[in-house]
């Protein structure tokens, strides 16, 4: 195999209760990218479509992770990167992960993958880092390893993947606002009452128990934030809205996807994702606000040779 | 059925990462309880035998989880309660909540079962809140369920119980101090930074992952406490000492047992919880310190008829 072109999916970070542990892969939204072996060693990028992104293998996030990856096994070739965008830069969906992660995906296919996809995820972590200064998994996990992933410890890390019920689908509302990663950051505080760490904790359980037993009312009354939501969803025009109308149309549960600004709904069968999509959009075409929207079923294999 | 015997099993909350959330069940160490049919009705406590407790329906905590089940449903009999304690008040592994789930679950017994084990649980809570000043579920719960419960949201109430694993066994030692529960949250902090919440709810997260997938080893790297254990844990003496010895002995984990001062330790298999046993009553008996100690099978029944 000299060239492989891969699926790179979009990814919901957080999902409400687990701020920083939790995620989920998406099926239909994502990049492509096409990673060719070169005779001459090293890495090259030599396109990128769809976005304004550097093309420095030091300075792009797949370029990082791919770097990362090399510094632990031996390639007798070289590496040519072309990356097709469909994923917004900092629409809160996993853009700079699903490059990451399509990256070392890629290359490890080119190499007769001598890592897991679990342990592509450190070096994909690399890549979040240059994005966001922060070297974290909730989106790189479950990109590489679909469906949910928990990352349970950053430090050693240690990331469970946990399949997805099987009618579990997304929507996701993306407002055409920018919402920089790092005013989402500052606006959190540094200490939470116990109380509310409690309440949180109990949601994360209820979440993870209702993934394994496939009860979506277990899953709905468990996604709940009452930590980072209320900071953060003040940035983000018509939450409350938008988040009215998905448990009205019946979501089971709906928050603010990764740092924001887009916003998802977890619903179970793709009829009901529809219509949550429907009364979404209202919300914005009622205020005038441009968005894109998603509807997608949860994806439970993660990144994939296309 | 006039009479009815029962089995009203301690239990071990908090587990580590799981502060006022987790609990679980123990095998062979709890009290009994007779319950009989009386013509005349109301409540009367007839005999305590093994602690030192009110004889008064109001004020003990088994009257009054009986006074509450008894404003839901109508019995045309009175209930005569015989109460013999093994489980010492104030050690940690829920004296108070096997009375006040014996009580319920008796008594609903002589009634046909009018409510499920999980109804039970609110009429026990208030056995609880007069024990404790707190209506809390984090030991009922399991009493009545069995194996681990997840108390996902107290009000509303919500309970979801998971199967222990086959192989979990709980190492317990109940130093012989006094260790007032109001002393043991008062040592508490009403705040938790936002990066140990996140450790709490990631292990949480592990935890209920760990059992649902029967991963010990996930199970023993999910017990940790970084949030109350500090903080408690030095109102215990030498346990630094017996958590160290645990884990050397090969202990998944070892944390305090709901507020103290009882130290568990969870295994997989009884010869590694008998040696734990071992090695934790050499400390205390270095220490010169009074104990008592059980292994017990995580039971995965609960409250029993016998």
């Amino acid at each position: 195999m000299n060239e492989v072109k891969v699926f790179c999916p979009a990814t919901i970070a957080n999902l409400s209760c687990g701020f920083d542990v939790l995620g989920l892969c998406l099926d239909n939204v994502g990049d492509e990218m096409i990673v060719r072996k070169t005779a001459e060693k090293g890495i090259r990028i030599t396109k990128i479509e769809g976005a304004n992104l550097p093309l420095e293998t030091e300075k792009n996030v797949a370029g990082v992770a791919l770097l990362a990856m090399l510094e632990e096994v031996d390639a007798d070739f070289g590496f040519e990167i072309e990356i097709y965008k469909h994923i917004k830069a900092g629409s809160g969906i996993g853009s700079s992960a699903a490059s990451s992660a399509g990256a070392v995906f890629a290359a490890n296919e080119l190499l007769g993958n001598p890592f897991t996809r679990k342990e592509l995820v450190k070096f994909a972590m690399q890549g979040e880092k240059l994005a966001s200064g922060n070297a974290h998994a909730d989106n790189v996990a479950p990109a590489l390893l679909g469906g949910f992933t928990l990352v349970r410890s950053s430090n050693p890390l240690d990331i469970i993947k946990i399949d997805s019920p099987d009618e579990l689908f997304a929507t996701v509302i993306h407002p055409q606002i920018e919402l920089k990663t790092s005013d989402a950051r500052s606006v959190l505080k540094q200490t939470v009452s116990l109380k509310s760490a409690i309440t949180q904790w109990g949601n994360v359980g209820g979440l993870i128990a209702g993934l394994y037993t496939q009860d979506y009312d277990l899953i709905g009354r468990s996604l709940h934030d009452e930590i980072v939501e209320p900071l953060r969803s003040v940035l983000i025009p018509g939450f409350d809205l938008i988040k009215q109308s998905a448990l009205e149309n019946g979501a089971l549960g709906s928050g603010i996807s990764g740092s924001g600004p887009s916003i998802f709904a977890l619903s179970r069968g793709k009829a009901t994702a529809d219509k949550i999509a429907k009364g979404m959009s209202e919300v914005y075409d009622t205020m005038n606000l441009p968005y894109e929207i998603h509807v997608c079923k949860v994806n439970d294999t993660g990144m994939r040779v296309i």
